[in-house]
């Protein structure tokens, strides 16, 4: 593979004569198909695994089935949704701007992001509803071989997302024909981030408002009024439970960061064509091919985990993603040499990123796991009884924003300065400024297929684990899974911490890709675009993008209270109904607890999701009547970047708080379970679950739809800046 | 008083040929010190009525010589601070600015301000722990008594905290000799609303900190872990309760609101100053001359409250408020006739405040009372167990900014607008619009006194109800002062929704302020002073602004759940010591859980505020660093401004979800106290006792403490302003 990557990066040099970057393009796009063989081939490694015994294959079948037959329907509705905006897009496009080449390659972006990010979601989850049960199977003799089958199958997740996100993103600019017109083509292809983060906001709040509404439902009936244990098979609700890990934290966050990928890479894309006076297309197809080279990292990364009985799998992850960092920072240093003229500030730029990502690793640890004083602290509160419990997980969460804040602070702050003493002559101050928060982005994102493995990684171990023990076997095996378990719950809350570090970091990507869509669609190259917050309209615009992020987030979480609620209803029903579920002598129902939810899940995501798009929309579209001649831009546009950017100010802590705060109290429960203050069935116990059950919807649902709202915020105001005018 | 107000305006108008204004500060002194001279007289009338049974007296003693000694000691520290601080502030200002009277300027109405604070914090605690006895010995007799001792008690609170914040202005400014230098004199005194600001800070972090520690603890140990009721004389922890809601409430908010008033004017003449062109001194004085009306009217309103025994009082109470408003309009409708030239726009801005401060109470009666749909739905909650009730208030409390936000944003526009086109020649459109949101400011606070006087009352009532019950008088009495109590928790939730919707529509003026000193001190007041947070260093400012906010919150909730922590302890150990505690044979000791409760919300205080104070001068010097030559502005002057301005976004954000969240916890605990849900002793009830008890920190330690702290960011940056260049 390492000399794959030379030998590439010398035919890379080499072609250097053609001078029009198409050897360049050639090189991501074939990386991404390549990368596309990989997952393949993981696919093929993992279903040819053994299958376990016909009790495990029946519950693995009643997952799959659930899983398939909700994503299958929200399928439906996210893609009825996106049809609907494709045609909105098109007509505002042509009516609006006159423009049927614009209109066309518009609307063709949206949909092909729309469709790649469904399809990305789809193909991750199809990999993980088949490798729990390999998983289960395998950790019946040999812990290696559970974590290989896992990580394997999330990296399919992790590969599939980032490398479809590159194929579309690079065969959309060869597509529009930007090998020879390289700085109009990205702003272009905005629309493709659109679509994928369109899907991505529905795929995430409906994953999101499943799994937890069963998750809790289950909880909240199974444990606390049944008192029997987690996954438990005379729970009603625990098939719901098992799949919502597959469609909230697997196909949910594939479908968040394939998003993140495609808005950053075309948001990099467009600063880049502000520097094509110093790098010619060739800074324009840079953070394409750092992608690119981070994935053959990735690939490299997970193919050496492996492990031993007697280790901690965390270790081998670990080293999985040690392996990848250094082959990123290689690559990105080739990327670097062959495209930005060795320019070691910018590289020192990407370095900034790659240490960022390391910190948000470190800093999301040291908050959410037990052995740290945060989660101490809960746990401790938990002998007072739930009220203290809430209180200390709250204070936790608040305080949890400070350490990430000042750290991506000193990222931003240190790449700009980086990209402005580069010594980029013929570009204005700001874009190379910009430049270097982008090349930052770039680093911090360099790993991302890697990292969205060992996050897939957590729903398959978590389902191994509840295949496990619903087929009663011995306690042996169950503590193998549930080693792999823990770790899996580990890398979830990383991927949270990294997600949102990049999406901080990348954040000014997308303001400055507004910014300079607008000043294009103007004429006004050259004129001062200022978001003056200290201006009335401008502040409104602010003060009404932070009140939104409340705003959305109060109905992801009522949203799960609902659909929990009729998952209790159900399974009391059934308590009652036949009370030889409780003793175990004739099954629950199962199906009817996953329709249930689906349903609920389905309906509870619309309201959130047309809020997230329609919000922007209408505060451009109300502060346009607020014309001002003597304004050197209209104070809509202004408005909406206020809205935008202090929007995504107030979601980067809140979903911080609601990520950390969340996956707090679930460790400070994990905590007492081995033992502390009394251990499971204590009082401290039933207060840390009663913190924990609080946090799911925090941490799984409104927490990572901060993430996409984020996103989709910057997407749509790009779509939609011509009504802002 | 009506035709003292009449005979007043037409001795304004006629004495007008003198032209300096003097006439204007002296009926502003004037009103003043009359409205003092009432508040005395409030007093007198007060401590006239009849004291009750001796073991009433007792209770009483008790609660009086803790709040006296808790005041005390935390004053010493406040002061000491304080006194620390205007040393430093002298030799800021002599030895970095070289000016000796400017220095002394600043160092007095620092000290000024703190010590009118303090002042106005103690007077109005004095009368409030003398009310609450009388008003429990009026309610054995009449309704209607208990609630004129205890609204006339609570209105002298609401008098000194306004006249004295007025006076200390008005002599401020005549010292200083404002009348022959208006324009410059303004600048002078923004001091006097930093030492305001800084003592509030302390008082209400101290006192909140101090109230919920012992609700919080007595609620624990005796409700829940005990069994017995609310206010039971057998729990050690009852009388720190008690003294808690007047501590924290009663003197906390008053030093709130204090700060809130002094802060509010200063920079609403600073902004008048801008109109100088226009309205001369008149459109300085106007400010204080509108609030001095306000005071008329709010005394008037006090006195007309009057009830039957048979009717709710709440309605009295409201139509004391009404008729507040109706002579507040028309004081103000004067003074724009005599001050601003019979300006209609000007007096629409006006209204546009009175009428947003009518919404503010209206949409807190909507999220905070159990007859609408958000408490409802969480005693709903509250049948599936304490974390659906957590996960249904916390989702209420993030869906209730959206309202009051929206509020916020038309009245800023309207008024800015109002402004713009109020036919101000000779001035720029920016400065007008703002003086538009000045005199909506105006507009809303010109009913203060009243509002603070129904917020005194609450925690009279509070205090009332506890004697009542712990000196064992029949239900009938115990229903009287039940009624009134209920009445005063819901004037509490009204003033803190008053106090931020005045906060965010004041944020205009203190921005201004500070962005007109930095010119000021830059000699650059015909540049434009962008806040632009699409820079990378703003933006990064912005970002610290916001995260201060969480940081600062979690450091006063972490407090509340220490204090109360000690208090539990103390608790347990006194049932343990004494098992004649819980049989009624012997007495606990109170004083130690006094004690313990004192020492620790002082010390609990110090790092919260220190941090408060620090951050923006941190943030000012730091970003200094970052020197750009080709900037208008210091980078760090500007950074400093947007970490201003989205702290105060985030933090209206913030304090308006935990006031409104807490008070819905509170009330849906109420409502199944009424006997929903299966009433008092219930699962529902136990899981909205856990509510309540989340709730208590949220609403009464950071929700107003992140008030007082969003006006102390902006007087602290004026006065640290030159430190930033």
């Amino acid at each position: 593979m390492l000399s794959f990557s030379c030998a590439l990066a010398l035919w890379l040099q080499a072609s250097e004569s053609a001078g029009s970057g198409q050897q360049y393009l050639v090189a991501v796009l074939g990386i991404s198909i390549l990368s596309l063989l990989v997952a393949a081939g993981l696919s093929k490694y993992v279903i040819s695994q053994d299958t376990g015994t016909p009790q495990m294959q029946k519950i693995s079948n009643a997952i799959k089935q659930g899983a398939e037959a909700f994503l299958k329907r929200q399928n439906r509705t996210i893609l009825g949704l996106a049809l609907l905006l494709a045609v909105i897009i098109y007509l505002g496009y042509w009516l609006g701007k006159g423009d049927a080449t614009l209109a066309t390659r518009m609307t063709i972006s949206f949909v092909a992001g729309a469709l790649c990010s469904t399809l990305a979601g789809f193909s991750g989850m199809w990999v993980s509803i088949r490798s729990n049960i390999r998983t289960a199977s395998a950790a019946r003799s040999s812990l290696n071989k559970a974590l290989q089958i896992s990580l394997r199958g999330g990296a399919v997740t992790g590969l599939s997302v980032v490398a479809l996100s590159l194929l579309g993103v690079g065969t959309l600019f060869w597509a529009f024909d930007g090998l020879s017109n390289p700085t109009e083509v990205p702003t272009q292809i905005v629309a493709f981030g659109f679509g994928a983060s369109f899907v991505a906001l529905f795929a995430q709040l409906g994953g999101g408002i499943y799994t937890k509404a069963a998750d809790v439902g289950a909880d909240l009936v199974g444990k606390v009024e049944a008192g029997i244990p987690e996954d438990d098979p005379r729970n009603p609700a625990v098939i719901a439970d098992l799949v919502g890990d597959n469609v909230g934290d697997c196909a949910g966050r594939g479908a968040d960061l394939f998003e993140s990928t495609a808005a950053e890479n075309v948001g990099a894309m467009i600063l880049g064509a502000a520097l094509f006076p110093v790098f010619g297309i060739k800074g324009i197809l840079f953070p394409l091919v750092a992608r690119a080279f981070g994935l053959i990292a990735s690939i490299i990364g997970v193919l050496v985990v492996k492990t031993r009985e007697d280790r901690d799998p965390m270790q081998a992850l670990n080293r999985g993603y040690y392996v990848t960092t250094l082959f990123a920072l290689i690559g990105f240093y080739i990327a670097v040499a062959l495209l930005l003229k060795s320019n070691m500030m910018l590289f020192a730029a990407g370095v900034v990123g790659i240490v960022t990502s390391f910190l948000f690793v470190y800093i999301t640890q040291y908050y959410t796991e037990y052995k740290y004083r945060p989660v101490q602290s809960i746990a401790k509160a938990c002998l007072t009884g739930p009220a203290t419990t809430i209180i200390s997980g709250f204070a936790i969460g608040l305080e949890c924003v400070a350490a990430p804040v000042l750290v991506i602070s000193a990222a931003i702050m240190s790449s700009y300065y980086l990209g402005i003493h580069a010594g980029l002559t013929g570009v204005s101050q700001q874009s190379a400024g910009l430049y270097g928060t982008a090349i930052a982005t770039m680093g911090m994102l360099s790993t991302a297929a890697y990292i969205l493995a060992m996050d897939t990684f957590g729903p398959i171990t978590d389902n191994a684990g509840g295949i496990i023990e619903m087929s009663h076997q011995p306690e042996e095996i169950r503590s193998r899974t549930d080693r792999l378990d823990s770790v899996g719950n580990t890398t979830k809350a990383l991927t949270k911490g990294y997600a949102i570090g990049s999406a901080a970091l990348a954040a000014f990507l997308l303001f400055s890709a507004y910014i300079d869509e607008v000043k294009g669609l103007l004429h006004k190259e050259s004129v001062l675009f200022n978001v003056d917050i200290g201006h009335v309209p401008v502040f409104t615009g602010a003060l009404l993008g932070a009140m939104l992020v409340f705003l959305f987030s109060s109905f992801a979480i009522k949203a799960v209270g609902r659909a929990a609620q009729t998952v209790i209803e159900e399974v009391r029903r059934q308590f009652k109904a036949d009370p030889g579920i409780m003793k175990g002598t004739s099954d629950p129902d199962y199906g009817t607890c996953v329709d249930i939810v689906t349903k609920s899940a389905l309906k509870a995501m619309v309201v959130p999701g047309v809020l997230a798009v329609a919000s922007p929309v209408a505060v451009g579209m109300v502060f346009r009547l607020f014309a001002d001649p003597n304004a050197a831009f209209p104070v809509g546009t202004v408005s909406v970047a206020a809205f935008l950017m202090v929007g995504t100010i107030t979601g980067i802590l809140l979903a911080t708080l609601m990520n950390n705060g969340g996956g707090a109290w679930d460790n400070a429960k994990k905590y007492i379970e081995t033992g502390a203050y009394g251990g499971k069935g204590s009082d401290a116990h039933k207060a840390s679950v009663v913190g924990d059950t609080v946090g799911d919807p925090f941490k799984d649902t409104a927490g990572p739809s901060l993430h996409v709202l984020i996103k989709l915020l910057s997407t749509i105001t790009l779509v939609a800046a011509p009504l802002f005018l």
